[in-house]
């Protein structure tokens, strides 16, 4: 397969966007310098021995213009105490604010850039690491030293899987991570190599840039720590991100778009169009809204995940066939909104229930002393001894009120659901306000990934 | 286990009421004297040699009370023509009418007596007959031998099949036929000990009386015909059947009762009980009504069950989840009632297709191009290109109407299919008329057999 030579042309004015201007880099490497001194000269005053270094993508310039996000790691001795270095980050920085991962951080506003201060043990090989973050530095040195001028390749690949909506590892994405990306690129040398390798990847692929695994992973694509033999890179990353990736990439492929990269944001549904997508399904629509429990990001969407299974496995227990489902955080962080499209939302008061073969006497009888009240039968049917019974729940909704506290759902979220939620039925979900959820709506009905 | 004395005074007022009076009996044989008489007058007449017996239950003593059917069979050499001992049959009775099943024979009513009068062949060995009917001969010899002083145990096996709705080796019922039950009676030698026997089968029980048998058989009860080793006397039993026997006899053993044999017959429905079940089960029920086309039972309820079974199957292939289904031949052999209750009526437009695993290339670029028009997606789902487009059909009965001429539905059903049919849908059936609808509707709704 040759490339028509336009393709090279759109790479081009895509770059041309997104690739950080030489101002851009200027002001980065001035404010990156002010706070490692500030760092490094408190450290001198305080006579504490530490590294700081900038790791990430401004570290090995891979970040997408307009992306101010610096990642400053400050390392003590292994046998040194990682809370000296959290003094140096809380005394560096004006105003700023403690986050938690596996240990303290300090995030903070500094000069138009997002800045994470982050204390961590300077140990020898990265496969010894004493908290995850030992091992970014890791990252940081192998990216820097294989990634020379392959920089616009990365940015390349970073913004073709923002734009199909794959790039990130957070839970809420399950993507590909900044680090996988450049693994990529180390890899097959360019953008273009990436999505022709990814093009035909099927579910097992494994790459092994340093020819070192130690372990066998069960995740659908393995890319082997170069860093870190016993690690995948890729182990966040789902099935269906890996080859929304690589449906999206054969695509580009046959038929190069930049909208690809920059896909058009998709129109909030007026009254009129969410009234008539709802009447043209002709499905059950049921929406529950709650508040938002005060979580970060990463502890909200796995229990919305979880929620959200739970929901679809109650209801089709129950006969209700769902069609779909889908969640949203909304942006204010004060709402969560869950949704389920279900074929039917009614079902007749009769159910059926098939027992055990009507020849196991001793489980006939057990069958027969549980369904004494019948509607129908028993019967034989095939073999098997059959009642039918009144159903529980009649609707989805009297089901859903009525069983939704007693599910797995996720220790915030439970809390919540437990204060109280709303539902909304069908048309009743024009009820809902704001360009949000009209956004949320319009790419639920579409659903249209860039895949063919 | 032992029974209560009491079930033996049971079985003693069910056999009053079964077992036909001496006047019944002087009755039945006067009539059969009379018959073989003429039969054999004529052949003399016309110097032919034939054999002229009574078989069947009546032969045996093994009829049951105001049971008035006589089987007489006209044996003529194997060398010989079989229309020689039909004209005998012919001259021998008044008025008659010709019926066909493997080949012609003669059916009268004589002084209150249902008479066949069936030509056979001569054979020596049942294993070698020229026509299925050479065979009753020898079922008759057998039984005649063995059946002496347990003509009682016959009749109360037979009364309890009927009241069980499991006799009759007819198309319509597919149980038990009467020589069938003979040979079990001879196998046990009493009633009680069929039933005990029978209440502990499972699929797959063997009798085999002359201990003969040279093939396999993979009916639910094999029987091995004491006068031919390769015939299971079973073949027409359904699974279903044979285990409502076996259930019913478990549940009579452990409390006998006369309603066992003298079930009550079904009250037909009022319109507001009618109403009333349609509602409270909240189904949809769909009722096709056609003209009954002018064939005898054998050949109509193959083809009913075909029709019924067709239907079902493109009703839940189109996702109209089928709860229950039954047919019905009226009385007056004139029309035909097919009984369809769904889950739902109706479903949404919108219906998802799961394709191939996205990572097929060529099997998705195939499946896409079959479902360009989409409501939603394509998408991924669990690592399948999913797309949700719009059904076919929305409700049951716009299915029904579009497709059902286009269904195997036996072959002369389906010419009376394609004259016209009608479609009743849930409060539609009230228009029905009639005792026997109302009676199949009631029957429908309880569908309570008797085996807890």
């Amino acid at each position: 397969m040759t490339l028509p030579l336009s393709i090279y042309d759109l790479l081009e004015e895509v770059l041309q966007k997104i690739k950080p201007t030489s101002q851009e880099r200027e002001r980065l490497n001035s404010v990156v310098g002010e706070i490692i001194a500030r760092v490094e000269g408190l450290a001198r005053n305080k006579g504490l021995e530490c590294e700081t270094l900038l790791v990430g993508s401004a570290a090995r310039g891979t970040w997408l213009a307009g992306d101010h996000d610096l990642d400053i790691f400050i390392g003590v001795a292994v046998d040194s105490d990682l809370h000296r270095a959290l003094e140096l980050a809380r005394a560096a920085v004006p105003i700023y604010q403690e986050r938690y991962a596996e240990h303290a951080y300090v995030h903070a506003i500094f000069e138009g850039f997002e800045v994470d201060l982050v204390p961590f043990y300077l140990v020898e090989d990265a496969s010894r690491i004493k908290s995850a973050v030992d091992r970014t530095p890791f990252h940081s040195r192998y990216v820097s030293a294989k990634i020379k001028d392959l920089e616009d390749e990365v940015l390349l690949l970073k913004q073709f899987m923002k734009g199909t909506g794959v790039y990130g590892s957070e839970l809420r994405v399950c993507g590909f991570s900044g680090y996988l990306a450049e693994l990529l690129i180390i890899r097959y040398c360019s953008f273009v190599e990436v999505l022709r390798a990814a093009a035909s990847w099927s579910p097992g692929v494994t790459i092994d840039l340093e020819k070192h695994a130690v372990q066998l992973h069960e995740d659908p694509l393995v890319l082997v720590d170069p860093v870190d033999p016993k690690r995948n890179v890729a182990a966040a990353l789902s099935l269906d991100k890996m080859f929304q990736f690589s449906a999206a990439s054969r695509c580009f492929i046959k038929s190069p778009d930049q909208n690809f990269f920059f896909p058009r944001e998709v129109d909030p549904l007026s009254d009129q169009e969410l009234l008539s997508r709802i009447e043209d399904r002709k499905s059950t629509l049921i929406l529950i809204e709650l508040v938002a429990p005060d979580m970060v990001e990463d502890v909200i969407y796995p229990q919305l995940r979880k929620a959200e299974q739970s929901i679809c496995s109650l209801l089709d227990r129950n006969d209700f066939s769902v069609l779909r489902s889908d969640v949203h955080w909304h942006q204010d962080k004060l709402r969560i909104w869950m949704l389920f499209e279900l074929e039917v939302g009614y079902l007749p008061s009769v159910k059926r229930h098939i027992g055990p073969p009507i020849w196991q006497e001793y489980h006939v009888d057990r069958f027969l002393s549980h369904h004494r009240q019948t509607l129908s039968g028993p019967y034989i049917d095939e073999g098997k001894v059959v009642v039918e019974v009144n159903r529980n729940y009649n609707t989805a909704t009297q089901l859903l009120r009525s069983q939704i506290c007693n599910l797995s759902l996720g220790k915030h979220l439970k809390l919540q659901f437990e204060k109280g939620y709303k539902l909304y039925v069908g048309r009743e979900l024009l009820e809902i306000d704001g360009l949000e959820f009209r956004r949320f709506m319009a790419r639920y009905f579409s659903r249209r990934l860039n895949i063919c």
